[in-house]
């Protein structure tokens, strides 16, 4: 059983997960990947490599876990966390832990090996937009879960370890420190001006008008103020809305649009980097509907970090978010 | 000039340095660095390449930024901050800046390009260590800095762009959140307990003894409880001092040669891996020194971070640090 354990120190949540060491990938000392051999198990043909899917969006009458499908999530094989046990807090001399309750699972995004969201149809996109929110709802069912983070690592500079496109989901115990700040300073400037900072931001970047790359009826897409990577992104809905599972369906069609138009600028502007896609959702904390604003991140991994932002969590960012605009508007 | 902005969302600061693009290694499409080639900067001989010496540790009648040099300190030809300015806080919109005063030097930490600090001979990296604390007692006296993050990049995958043995100091305007969040820890267990945290922690660690390394007259080296990396360690003062430079010279003696023994441990079992060194200090607040205890952290990169850490700063570990430390002993 998995462990998370926090450091007094910084009070960052670790997981102690074994588990995740008997990866094929895992230690291997040499640091040489080479992700396009071996048998793929995200490919059509290969279902039994995986756990028993959860969802799938498959063909008329194809039977689960069988070919047919055009998007299946599946429990990760190799799980960070594990849904068996009751949540245990336990003293631990000075120290704080619990065993590693959570969930973790894949979201395979499409039966094809080796194609980009730039490349998708618009509909598929949609379909991954849907799978998120299916499974949002259906772990925030399990009252031990406290926060649930989607994200999609894309090339192994972003940390993939498969080619095959996929997402992941991880459903926490315990809120960790960013999704807190982000937590703490929405509120904060809720209670100051009874507003969302985030609509507040919306605003004004649209008023001011060189952050912005896209927008559409419901989405925009702005290169943040303060950017901690070249060309990072955000993608959020332009209605003030809380939580992600609670967006209408009918609107990822709209996420879908606007994200192929971003990734097929960005692939062509930057060379198709590898990149991470985050979704930042509201925790399962009561209240938080009038001051959190559901949003996309995307990073395109370009120059990578090193020691200074391990230490401090601040960021060197040679590009101002105005001059990223600038070129991926060329 | 560079601008330091603030992330109203999180309140992470972003240095936007442009000076940074003109690095020869930045923004290379390819990602196919190659460190060992073209002439190298810090090499003896190349003192032209760098801008003038602002400390070193020379041969008797040596003249300064010519050859004759065990050790240099210089401005970083690139820096992400400057100490042109005046400090000037500015409201920009919904948004806070600052112009990017600060400073950013380079430790050239020998004259051999391709020696490992396993390899130095004692007496050298104790100099080293004298540096990192003349240049932080140097720093200090600028009123304009709040912070002082000393780092080492070893190796591409840690960040490193230079082959040449170095570290690096960045003096900041700003305290990072991270930094923060240590210090507001600290406080809370010193409010608490009447106790340093850390040297309650140094206590437990020696009786409980899984997780310590190696301990000599003034150092300890042991994995933390909850680890963020692999094999990743602390090593510290085990009597409780504060602030890194207010250690007397000759501890540097001790800590060169424990620094030593880990590190040639970790070359042998892990394959000489890339690493990050990092220098906690306390930030210059006043009256820290009671729950402050100043600590180096040794992270080998093995398995890299993906899109869950950036956006959790929740880590994820298959190795347990009793294992680690299992592992190291062998």
């Amino acid at each position: 059983m998995p462990e998370l354990r926090q450091d007094p120190l910084t009070g960052i949540w670790v997981m102690i997960s074994p588990e995740r060491k008997k990866r094929p990938q895992y230690l291997d000392l040499s640091r040489k990947f080479n992700l396009k051999s071996d048998i793929c198990p995200f490919c059509e043909r290969n279902e039994y490599m995986t756990p028993p899917e959860i969802y799938a969006v498959r063909k008329d009458n194809s039977e689960a876990n069988k070919t047919g499908w055009k998007l299946r999530v599946v429990p990760n094989k190799y799980p960070a966390l594990s849904a068996k046990e009751e949540l245990n807090k336990i003293e631990d001399q000075i120290y704080n832990k619990m065993n590693g309750v959570g969930a973790h699972e894949v979201i395979i995004e499409s039966d094809s090996h080796d194609i980009g969201i730039d490349e998708m149809e618009v509909e598929q996109i949609k379909q991954i937009f849907v799978s998120y929110k299916r499974r949002i709802l259906g772990l925030k069912r399990d009252k031990r879960f406290k926060y649930i983070q989607v994200f999609k690592n894309h090339g192994i500079e972003a940390g993939s370890s498969i080619h095959h496109p996929h997402s992941q989901i991880i459903a926490l115990p315990v809120i960790p420190s960013k999704v807190m700040d982000r937590l703490s300073n929405t509120k904060n400037y809720f209670k100051l001006h009874n507003r969302c900072l985030f609509c507040d931001i919306l605003d004004y970047e649209r008023s001011y008008n060189k952050r912005v790359l896209f927008e559409n009826r419901d989405f925009i897409v702005f290169a943040s103020y303060a950017p901690k990577f070249p060309f990072e992104l955000i993608i959020c809905p332009i209605k003030h809305t809380s939580s992600y599972e609670r967006t209408p369906d009918k609107n990822f069609m709209s996420l879908a649009e606007i994200l192929k138009q971003t990734m097929k600028k960005m692939g062509k502007v930057l060379d198709n980097p590898a990149y991470n896609l985050l979704l930042h959702n509201s925790p399962f904390i009561k209240n938080c509907e009038p001051y959190f604003h559901w949003y996309v991140e995307l990073i395109p991994i370009i120059s990578g970090t090193g020691g200074f932002e391990l230490a401090t969590n601040c960021y060197i960012n040679p590009i101002p978010p105005e001059e990223s605009i600038q070129i991926l508007e060329k």
